[in-house]
């Protein structure tokens, strides 16, 4: 029998009590930050669970972890902790217990509609990284800038290729993303032009949040990177491509991609994602031909998940057209690679540090990942509507990511990742 | 006449009352970091100034900025409060002020030697990013790896390059550095090899230190650039060449740069810097050929500097062995054109952050930066003393950087940034 809530949640929802994803919001404008999970339509207060004394486990009891302006203390604990709360809180959010069920003053504080309150970023994000761990797209990227003969770099079957980002301008679903001015990349022989960007883009991705570090020096072993993920978040790299083509050599994307970067505000853990996740894909070779190599493993998580889709309102309009339809399993290296080998050279994470996937291209066409692979860069616009079309981003269109696992009469969904683009600023 | 503290400087001191460098240590093993500026041989414990009731000025009489584990909130206070801090503590050491120089119980507490502390990072890096602004490194390097047709890539004329580094293996100045290991660059069409780095190298640096952040979305002014860099440190951006090389196509480095990033303890303010800024060098062309570009001025902030060396004690050895000398007046790019371009896209900097410069080649072989360049990748060792040399760098040899400029009469210098090899954990 599945597992139900006091809370009543609708069947479409992406937030049953199977999920229980961590966020960090505000109830009232000028009240302090603190942690919540969502149940359907509701955000549980932690920090209220926490004062009434609910968190009654042994690593949980005497913890300020849910006293916090962000979860970096929470998932810096680790795994056991991390399931000790999904206990307690799948225990008092059950329907037959009534604990929280029967005490209305409690209830009343402690669970907030969700469409009043402000979320905010769920961690502090130390370092912020980016991979490109789909074929996929690596191919794509490479037929359009490089052509048919080297479409895909060799190093990228041997490596999960990743650059650092830049995690200040990390910012929530919601928040409006100004149009970036910089040099874009002259046409032939012609100087470079500046100007607000001509060619803005999203990138459809997800990103996992570190839970405990690793000390300078101490490689992760890939086997036990699982440990050191917490959740996964939507996450949209909004990249500007004029700006990406002419400062990229040699030392990689840089204002490009720096000028804001959303994430969605629930992160969703692995434990209620693990009865989705399937085995690594038959990876074309071992990265390194040898034995027992430290990234080469029977791997898992990739999730097999449907109605992941991007879509745009184009500016003044008021319909959602959907553009993509992905799935994370179209990745090619695991996120447990991707940090294994972002600290095999003794590379400290840290909690709250983000792990961005790249962008999750598919193989068909419709379920490319951004606008540069959908266009060809332009070269073929896409219809969204009967009468709208586009190339890449106008100002005023809005950009919704949203993504679920579907389960057995109830979904483990990630609810939205959305930004809006504003008119550079003069 | 000569300013003079009552603190006795020798003359050859990189810290008499002309430098004033700020810095966190912690007097004591087991104490709180605090702040704290260089004086001769002696660190003045901002703690206690404070404590004291010594700075009075408008701006820091009710601030606690000095009882902090960092210097991020100082420097984010801006140039005002900074000028008001150098003005309070050069009255309060010059030797005719008898305030703290007669009072021995505060002389006691707030003068802690040098030799005794404990130095740690001066500030919470949110974002470090590494820039590529000398053009005898970027010629040096494309001659290395793409040939004499295109050495230096076009784009580099027009923009700053440079990418985003990893923040969290930033470590203090006497760190050890682990060897990292990856997957190294194969010769010709064989398989990449894993394993410690056989090409450790050191960079050469200088990095600023961001003051003042800015808003997401709002550009900061080159000629306003300044107002936003508290100072500069030394900085050694260690580097594996054969992980560098073999995973930098075509998001640039990351494991070959992640495993540590050295700074020296003293940041240097820019207010002490200042008699020693010199125009810029005429930069080859405006970068975007337009009037009144976001990043074409009469900048300022060249260093005219001498003593800038890097040594290296070989493994077993006692005695260093000078490998280069440069000059930060080497690079093309100024620190406030890399500051006003860093942030044309809206990406917003934070009190704290770091920007690199880049490795510091001269134009002479005797001024390269870089082993890289001094051994042309390997191909002419270097000789260190009699009977050593080196293509890059074995464990057990300690690296140090020193730089300073000449005043009349004094220095303003930049102390020591060092980090000794040690092996690859197995
Ligand atoms: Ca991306
Ligand atoms: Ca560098
Ligand atoms: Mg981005
Ligand atoms: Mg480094
Ligand atoms: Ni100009």
């Amino acid at each position: 029998m599945v597992l139900k809530s006091f809370v009543e949640v609708h069947p479409d929802s992406h937030f049953p009590i199977q999920n229980l994803p961590y966020g960090v919001f505000k109830p009232e404008p000028d009240s302090e930050p603190r942690p919540g999970v969502a149940i359907g339509d509701y955000v549980l207060d932690l920090s209220q669970i926490a004062s009434a004394g609910l968190f009654d486990g042994p690593f949980l009891k005497s913890s300020d972890c849910f006293n916090q302006a962000n979860l970096n203390k929470f998932v810096g604990l680790g795994r056991t902790a991390w399931k000790e709360a999904r206990t307690t809180l799948q225990k008092l959010l059950s329907a037959e217990e009534p604990t929280l069920r029967d005490n209305a003053s409690l209830r009343q504080k402690a669970l907030v509609p969700m469409d009043k309150v402000q979320m905010l970023l769920p961690v502090a994000i130390g370092d912020y990284t980016d991979f490109f761990a789909s074929k996929h797209h690596a191919k794509n990227c490479g037929l359009m800038f490089r052509g048919p003969e080297n479409a895909i770099n060799p190093n990228w079957f041997h490596i999960p290729i990743a650059y650092h980002g830049r995690a200040s301008s990390i910012v929530i679903s919601g928040t409006d993303i100004i149009r970036p001015r910089g040099q874009g990349h002259p046409a032939g022989n012609s100087q470079p032009y500046f100007g607000p960007s001509r060619k803005l883009d999203f990138e459809l991705e997800m990103a996992a949040v570190v839970g405990p570090g690793n000390e300078l020096g101490k490689p992760v072993d890939v086997n036990e990177a699982a440990d050191h993920i917490f959740g996964l978040v939507l996450m949209n790299d909004w990249s500007a491509r004029d700006i990406q083509a002419w400062e990229y050599v040699p030392l990689g994307p840089f204002l490009g991609k720096s000028f804001g970067t959303t994430v969605s505000p629930w992160i969703v853990t692995l434990d209620a994602l693990e009865t989705f996740a399937s085995d690594a894909p038959e990876q074309a070779l071992c990265p390194l031909i040898i034995f027992d190599c430290y990234i080469c493993h029977l791997t898992w998580f990739f999730l097999e998940y449907n109605k992941s889709h991007v879509s745009i309102i184009p500016t003044g309009q008021e319909d959602a057209s959907i553009v993509t339809k992905s799935n994370f399993k179209n990745l090619y290296w695991t996120i447990t690679q991707q940090l294994a080998h972002h600290t095999i050279n003794g590379c400290n994470l840290r909690p709250g540090d983000l792990l961005g996937t790249g962008t999750i291209s598919g193989p068909e066409p419709e379920s490319y990942g951004c606008l540069l692979e959908l266009t060809w860069n332009g070269k073929n616009p896409l219809s969204l509507g009967s009468s709208t079309t586009r190339t890449f981003l106008e100002d005023g269109d809005e950009v919704i990511f949203t993504g679920c696992c579907k389960g057995d009469g109830y979904n483990v969904g990630f609810g939205k990742c959305t930004g809006k683009i504003v008119p550079s600023r003069p």
